[in-house]
């Protein structure tokens, strides 16, 4: 697994090839997350994970004047408190890389309005942590910024009302159907420090299965979430039992078995040491979210609070953490469409 | 300029610092545009650049069954093609960076659905062609890819009636507002080969200058564009007239003269060799555009077809393409808020 690290040389200047495998590629020097913070909504605050959690407020505006504007400023004060932690001045942020499942990505935009950081702008739907964090990765491990951060966020309320009904309506929820989280997520990247590593990612290809039911996320990403762990898994020569913890973003219930059955044709097992943020967000039985949790904030705060601060406390040492996303929309639903999915996929390693 | 090239260390791998001044970064090689290819719609087409497309397709529906589909059709064109004029084929590209306008960016999701390449999915409106480029080239520079691409893609009808009104209604049109382009541009870069090459970056910051008048972009955006052009010639210490051709996307007819007001204030003059890709896709007097045109394809279509062509023809050697994009939505005006805009510059040398 180490041999592929050769230099190859393009207009004279030698540059590592960092690619292992098909689809991954290896940093060429350890990425710190020097900090993190998430911060979340009421209901996730009552979750089981609630404690990890820097700020967790009950007001579903956040002191705001509508969802749209309290989405933003979830996400400002995760990114701004991730930065506060890793010791740094927001100055010292070269850029952000973000994103977020609304119309036209206003939840990030308007909240980067706020903060004088260059800025790139992504769409990964759900999948956003991971792809924030690996294109963030890349970015610094390339030279092009020595500290950047990454930042994601949902709300309830804002993707309820784009993606299904009115609130007000008070639609009815098949038992497949997941709550998005209220939640955002931030982490700090630096070339050097100390902390939880980014190491390795794979870049997910879009998958679309031909499901068309737009409450059964988890089923439609599962099969995104099998490519990816398992080229992932080719890549590197590894298997599942090689990682303290391989975590999903927001299959919930129905997706991660879908999972667990499409590793298990392979005659591969997904054990103890897999998990997934939509069952762990929430207790599924007593807070009435169906399937489980999802949004871009699930896995951004499940991995900013519980799963980094675990790491840094010694509970897990390699996590793969796969993000997962469904790419469709309103309208291609209504023109017929079946559902893309994606997912991102990062390896961090304490 | 050249000395900013040091050697840093991070985890015991020499990395090269590529950074120039606050924001702009210099690759550590050329990165190759090795194939380039435009596709564009009926007026597009009838145009002043009409020539400079490898394809025109008359029909605003490109043999789809709505006008989103079309657009992915038409990003899938330009995507297939671009691989093609580069000698390669599909599966030598190791990712694609792309986006659209579109509500959770269905033109490129749909698009990439047919494609078996990994795939990053950026939001950044109008900015898009620059912003997919300088990240795919960090990528290719960064030893994660050898070959890669960047794609983008808008349409007049998907925009017209997501962003403004159905457009059976035919409402009328301020002088100020923009024509969105149905057109994309894709383009294949590699870490080796011939042709024009990516060299620098600059990555935007997100400005809010008030505006909220969203038949007024141009004016929205211009001081993006201001921003991000004055911090490459900073950080560059060099200043207009140290380039062939400084070429903003879709400011339009307002924005562009916003902008040369805005650099003439610092005492700079925006000369002959500034123009915008809002005024030079269109006959501006005689095709009924009001200010010009704008949409992520005009800039993308402008740059992948008339721009390269001219660049590996040899009127050109040193191009600033610097795109911008508006992000509000329909939401955030409804909302009353106002419009943030960002600009990203890449410089392209032949």
């Amino acid at each position: 697994m180490e041999n592929y690290l050769q230099n190859i040389t393009g207009g004279g200047i030698k540059t590592q090839n960092k690619r292992v495998g098909a689809r991954t590629v290896k940093f060429g020097r350890p990425i710190y997350i020097i900090g993190h913070a998430a911060v979340a909504g009421k209901k996730e605050g009552q979750g089981p994970l609630g404690d990890s959690f820097d700020i967790v407020c009950d007001d579903p505006y956040f002191a705001q004047k509508s969802w749209e504007k309290a989405e933003s400023e979830l996400q400002r004060q995760a990114l701004s408190l991730a930065v506060r932690k890793s010791g740094l001045a927001e100055r010292d942020i070269q850029c952000v890389f973000g994103g977020d499942l609304l119309n036209q990505c206003i939840g990030t935009s308007f909240n980067m309005r706020g903060f004088d950081i260059p800025f790139f702008g992504l769409y990964g739907a759900c999948s956003t942590m991971a792809e924030s964090l690996a294109l963030c990765a890349a970015y610094v491990d390339g030279g092009f910024a020595e500290k950047a951060a990454a930042v994601t966020s949902s709300h309830f309320c804002t993707a309820e009302r784009q993606y299904r009904q009115p609130l007000a309506y008070g639609a009815q929820r098949t038992p497949t159907a997941q709550w998005t989280a209220t939640a955002a997520g931030a982490a700090v990247l630096s070339s050097g420090g100390q902390g939880p590593r980014v190491t390795m990612h794979t870049t997910g290809k879009i998958l679309d299965m031909g499901i068309n039911d737009t409450n059964n996320m988890g089923g439609a990403m599962a099969p995104a979430a099998y490519d990816t762990l398992s080229a992932f898994f080719a890549d590197t020569g590894t298997a599942p039992e090689d990682y303290d913890l391989i975590l999903t973003g927001d299959l919930a219930k129905v997706g991660s078995q879908v999972l667990r059955d499409l590793f298990s044709q392979d005659g591969v097992t997904l054990g103890n040491n897999y998990n997934d943020c939509g069952l762990m967000l929430y207790d599924t039985e007593k807070q009435d979210v169906h399937a489980g949790g999802s949004g871009c904030g699930c896995s951004a705060c499940v991995l900013t609070g519980h799963i980094l601060n675990g790491m840094r406390g010694g509970r897990w040492s390699k996590v793969l953490f796969a993000a997962t996303g469904a790419l469709m929309s309103p309208i291609s639903s209504q023109q017929g469409e079946t559902i893309p999915a994606i997912c991102h996929a990062i390896l961090i390693e304490a």
